[in-house]
């Protein structure tokens, strides 16, 4: 690796992801990277080395960005994170102390949009469970097997229809499925709207989560709103884990109050409820729904294009929160 | 259960498939159903019992229709077969003694093309690996995990444009992937063709097979068209083991000269090279791609619909050979 060449601009990098470490040196080819764990101080005394020059922070979903953090970087002028989604942020206070914000932007809603209709169809046409019979060697013994549910015709209720939505609709549409949607306000889409997320549930067979965290969102799917989806119902979440009740959602699958759940986000990442393991009709993964080489790769020049941009003081290129 | 009435129609069934255990009752109320495992005498005896009067036969895609066997029925006159695909009978020879056939049709084509996206989704996005990751309590502590391959952007070669490939095709076109096709004969549609299977896999990233089993598509899929394919080449097969040559199939898996496979079928059934288990970009079925509720029920209806057609002496619904 090169060493880093000190005339390059300054970015301090808060969460060691594994987008950093896979493109970490692409970055120190043009930035000069301040990384806390590369250094011997703790990180509160790293941050306050650096805490009068760096005007850039390069994080992703996993770092905190809180007001005491905030306060400890007082020339900061542009956060980069590498997520689409900003729970992990306090977007007042960047607006109040005018930081610009850059997230991902739409770079992943294809391949979350793919990964909440794989984990659909998983679920519907139990293909995890059937690879778990087959590797268990039971298909020789067991003749029988429990009938899966068909994908066409299920009545498919997407929360959220933001760019993720609208690619999970347009996926889910070449299967047969029926789509409608709950939002804060209606699109401009052929797709029934339903304001309230309790009667979309009503409505539907399926929910498939597409919403971002917000304090609006947060335990938007409980135990009521399961109980609507009824015991047919089966629960898609590619968003966040705490948009759902997960403590409600486990009373619900581990009682048959609906019938599965595709699951790749959670409440307390990297807890998974243990409840839901040994569950037939949950399949779970570990926030992967975005991960792929090539939206790394977009990902990349993306979050690179808006540092460049900061720093010559150009429009950022996926801006949150302009200056 | 009702006991037979005699004034129904015989129909000897052949093969106790998990579809005759789900309806048989049903279909007992329309016909005087001849089933060999519920009889004291051994297979070819009971036969021989109801050799002279029997005319139909209800037969899965498990039972093999020999020459043999229909030397021993020499007043059958129709096969109603519960499969899609007709390479357990000796259609030849059915069609020398004048005995009428008739199959599921398309009745599986959706169902069996969603398994069929399914399992590519799963192998590109390695979902049932993650659930093998997050169910082991892996989570936690690996950090990292392989990154997947998107789902957009791939070329995909069905090999079989039927009713499956068709609607294989229309569903991967909703994710951006870009279809190409070889089929005995070029169909009337905006996708390229290729006449030559390995000419195909030169061109593509992935390979679904939707064609019949048949002596021309014997072990089509050989070591030659999985090297065209390569490295970074994924194999679906949702149509019939033997169409891939299945050693071949498991030394390129394993070697690494192609990138994974989604296999719903295999040569040897119930019987899965053990070599594959153990394999994370290998996801394995138990030939249940055509199995859902909702396909059942229909397939109860043109089933019961293709005897009552034949003992009214009315054309069948779903004929594969004519009178």
């Amino acid at each position: 690796m090169a060493e880093p060449k000190n005339d390059l601009p300054a970015v301090i990098v808060l969460g060691n992801s594994s987008f950093l470490k896979l493109y970490g040196e692409q970055f120190s080819s043009k930035f000069k990277l301040l990384k806390p764990w590369e250094s011997s101080l703790p990180l509160n005394q790293f941050i306050t080395t650096h805490s009068q020059s760096v005007q850039a922070m390069l994080c992703s979903g996993g770092t905190r960005v809180t007001p005491s953090l905030l306060s400890q970087l007082p020339s900061l002028r542009v956060i980069v994170t590498t997520s689409a989604g900003l729970n992990h942020m306090d977007l007042d206070e960047c607006r109040r102390l005018g930081i610009s914000v850059a997230n991902a932007g739409t770079i992943f809603s294809e391949d979350v949009a793919d990964f909440a209709v794989g984990l659909l169809i998983d679920v519907l046409r139990k293909i995890s469970a059937a690879n778990r019979f087959v590797n268990n060697g039971l298909w020789p013994i067991h003749g029988d097997y429990p009938l899966a549910s068909k994908v066409g015709g299920r009545k498919v209720g997407i929360v959220g229809l933001g760019s993720i939505g609208l690619e999970v609709a347009k996926r889910l549409e070449a299967f047969g499925c029926i789509i409608s949607y709950q939002s804060r306000k209606k699109k401009p889409v052929h797709y029934p709207f339903y304001p309230d997320v309790h009667e979309l549930a009503t409505k539907c067979d399926v929910l498939v989560i597409c919403c971002a965290l917000t304090d609006q969102t947060r335990h938007l799917i409980n135990k009521e709103v399961l109980l609507a989806l009824g015991k047919e119902g089966i629960i898609v979440n590619i968003a966040r884990g705490a948009i759902i009740n997960e403590m409600e959602l486990v009373q619900c699958l581990v009682q048959g109050e609906i019938a599965g759940a595709g699951l790749d986000v959670f409440e307390n990442e990297p807890n998974v409820p243990e409840e839901l393991l040994p569950l037939d009709n949950v399949v779970l993964s570990q926030h992967v729904a975005f991960l792929t080489e090539d939206s790394f790769q977009d990902l990349y020049e993306l979050m690179s294009g808006n540092l460049e941009a900061f720093f010559l003081n150009k429009p950022l290129l996926s801006p949150v929160l302009d200056d």
